[in-house]
């Protein structure tokens, strides 16, 4: 094999596998090559990921040592990939009524949702989290991205419980909208006591969700160290929760004039 | 950019955008560079990717035309993925009573049901579909990662109709094992009549499920050009469906010894 098709493997493998770490040794044997041989191509491969702005192989040194590749988004990337939502997301086509919009097109688009949650991974890569959480069920393919991306478990919190769950333990919460009382629960199989998770979901209004969803966490002594929503609406002001990461607020919804307000957060 | 920087890019934007297409000038102004270089820069990537079995890289011609990436599992990333798919699954802690198994871990493994979507992608590449549709909960991950390897969208049909839904077509169905009546409902903004779709689901026992979104989307028009799952129940031997394609086979569940049966399908 050729340096270039050396690199060009290891790139691909890495990027692929982000935050998975390989030892050189696995590349020595997959290319059949001496170690200082990898060692120079693992180098190249660090200037060109560097140079693209699309992330950077980290070295770790030790017994369970090697390399892994954590992605970046670089500046235009974010841009573009806000840029998108919005504009996607201000068609007043999507207008139900009753202040609903329609975004199951979006949330269930591969490539809108695999930016989306490059930009989560970026936000939590130093958490230290253990687990991705999301409830069902339009929140899961974000949430399956950004755990791909970050190479964690995913759990997902149901509505019911379900006999193929084993035991569960659920909880009643209120809706912060509607005040409605929702049940929501989590295979006792599904996380382990003491860890860390990250919150991930589609929409929040008021926030009852993804308070739900701690609570339901706190029972197992899970701690949450970080939460990103896709959309959080500027309304009601007074949230259930205190610390969040939307990548976009949702501002009035004008039914009669067919208008969505849509504002990025750019921090 | 050298050489080995610019065929590095082409590998990792065309492996991480799948089966979609880039035109030559995209690269060309990425690159600022000359058409006749980047064509060389592809010709070097194509034959990295194939030497790598990792897939091809095909070129259309005309006005819309360019070079995407076809995604390829080896034999040996093939065996690879079924041999961890059949021992996870063998585990007897996941034996739930009942002949239910607990598989929501292996469900929303992120490395797992990417590697089982590659197997689904190859198999379904040339079916000209336009949708992938799955039901809610546990097959939406595995469904995700098809629809983005084939950049398709995807489509989850839901168990109850809710609000931000809009208006839904529903349908009652018998599931095939218990004969009990439940109901699916797919959103009137989620597909185009007369188009085509690819089945995606978790698990399959007498195909109940499946049959029925198979009718919600004859309700629509929408014709079903495969159907693939990741794990097929022997029992029942009659199914309601004809033509499936199951990554595993599920055989006996022995309660008692906690012993499960698995098989590969290596058709």
């Amino acid at each position: 094999m050729k340096r270039t098709e050396r690199v060009g493997a290891i790139v691909r493998i890495l990027t692929q596998h982000p935050n998975q770490t390989y030892s050189l040794n696995h590349f020595c044997q997959l290319f059949q090559a001496a170690k200082s041989t990898v060692s120079e191509d693992v180098s190249a491969a660090k200037q060109l990921l560097s140079a693209m702005q699309l992330g950077r192989i980290e070295t770790t040194a030790g017994a369970k040592g090697g390399i892994r590749f954590l992605p970046m988004v670089s500046e235009t990337d974010r841009d573009e990939i806000l840029n998108r939502l919005c504009s996607k997301l201000s068609d007043g086509g999507r207008i139900l009524g009753g202040g609903f919009l329609y975004t199951s097109d979006l949330m269930f688009d591969p490539d809108m949702m695999r930016g989306a949650a490059e930009l989560f991974a970026g936000r939590f890569a130093s958490s230290g989290a253990d687990y991705i959480v999301t409830i069902e069920t339009k929140g899961i393919p974000v949430a399956f991205m950004t755990a791909y991306m970050l190479n964690l478990p995913l759990v997902v919190v149901r509505r019911e419980s379900k006999i193929s769950e084993g035991s569960t333990v659920s909880i009643n919460y209120f809706t912060g909208s509607s005040d409605r009382i929702q049940k929501m629960s989590l295979s006792k199989r599904a996380v382990e006591p003491g860890k860390k998770a990250i919150i991930i979901d589609d929409f929040m209004r008021a926030g009852g969700s993804i308070k739900g969803i701690i609570d339901v966490l706190g029972e197992f002594d899970v701690k949450i160290v970080g939460t990103g929503v896709v959309i959080a609406s500027l309304e009601p002001e007074k949230k259930k929760i205190q610390e969040y990461y939307p990548l976009l607020y949702l501002g009035e919804v004008d039914d009669e004039n067919k208008k969505i307000e849509i504002f990025r957060n750019d921090k």
